[in-house]
């Protein structure tokens, strides 16, 4: 058998991850705060998930939509659409053999810009604070896909 | 050129990949039960995919939202939102060098519970029976995330 | 440390890199084009994105739905739910030793089929344009899906 240990030696690999376990958790708990607010608010999608609240018509009284509750699940899509790029593009980069300081710079950077981005988006904060997390978050990973297109170009 | 079949060598990672692309795979049916929803139930959300039902005003009636196939939506994106997170957490997991059995018990337990997740949400049973299979996944996925950065956290 | 270039020295995987960059920037781009909708036709989710054009009651009016919108945010949904499945069928796939010419083949006809698929959603052209498009890369990402389990089934 071969000893993979190897690969998690590397230093970058170790960053890329350290970085994208913590910021897919972060996304992951998205879910769960989707789930509080329709518990506590009682919003559902499913009339199977409000049967225990009521029966019949009085329970569909809750298949209902919920400001707070669509605040959530927006912040939980723009996370996977910007998270997806990151971890293809990553994963990549880091294979790559980027300069180890240059590579860290971008997780932390890109880790922060989204965890500022759902601050940003659950608080809500005025504009243009979502914004601009949005697209540092955009801005490092066009950076990496730069930098991989760049040097290893293979079509 | 290198022997890259050192790393399909390695068991953890064979393991990962064919669970990964059985999951991958249910995946993907979703976008053919909507499919298969939309057209049977003539259910559309874009004027030129009802050309074919009709003309002018008479086809326009197609473009509706219909119960099954908002549930069949609902289940995919939630598919998405869980199996992101297992895609990036179960690689970077699988090259962290974990013991063989403790590994397979992971892939198969979420698996088995994204499978089941599935059944529950379209057939729809009752719940706890969904939650139950969103919360073992999801237990799943947080296990292997914290096994890698207990390990391996390098910030 | 280990020397990691010897990953990307590998031909299949390079090409897998130079692919998924392209087709996860083009992914991205969804991002800009949803954005440039929402500014140019006023059209928000959020009261805090309305908030630069106009008080009170006056900016509310902007929070309101678009057909041009709903419509490029389907087309994003469309990439994510087919391009994570090939980013994590792929990978594994370029890692088993395919063929360098059929893997580069399967990666070229996935990369133009979704750019096929997004000019035929925003233009939009008229089915089956659309259709064809979606199942192209859908069927090859069943064809290294079949490929990877029909060689390297572990479970």
């Amino acid at each position: 058998m071969v000893d993979l240990t190897e690969l998690m030696e590397n230093e970058v690999f170790m960053a890329f991850a350290s970085y994208t376990t913590i910021i897919l958790s972060k996304m992951m708990f998205m879910s769960t705060a989707t789930a509080f607010f329709r518990l506590t608010r009682k919003v559902f999608a499913n009339p199977e998930d409000c049967a225990g609240f009521g029966k019949g018509e009085n329970a569909k009284k809750y298949l209902r939509t919920d400001d707070k509750v669509e605040r959530v699940r927006r912040a939980h899509l723009n996370d996977l659409e910007n998270i997806v790029p990151f971890l293809g593009i990553g994963l990549l980069y880091s294979l790559s053999g980027p300069d180890l300081s240059t590579a860290i710079l971008h997780f932390r950077l890109f880790v922060g810009a989204r965890i500022y981005h759902t601050v940003a988006y659950l608080t809500p904060l005025p504009q243009p604070n979502r914004a601009l997390a949005f697209f540092l978050g955009y801005g490092v990973t066009f950076s990496m896909a730069y930098r991989l297109l760049k040097s290893r170009l293979y079509l």
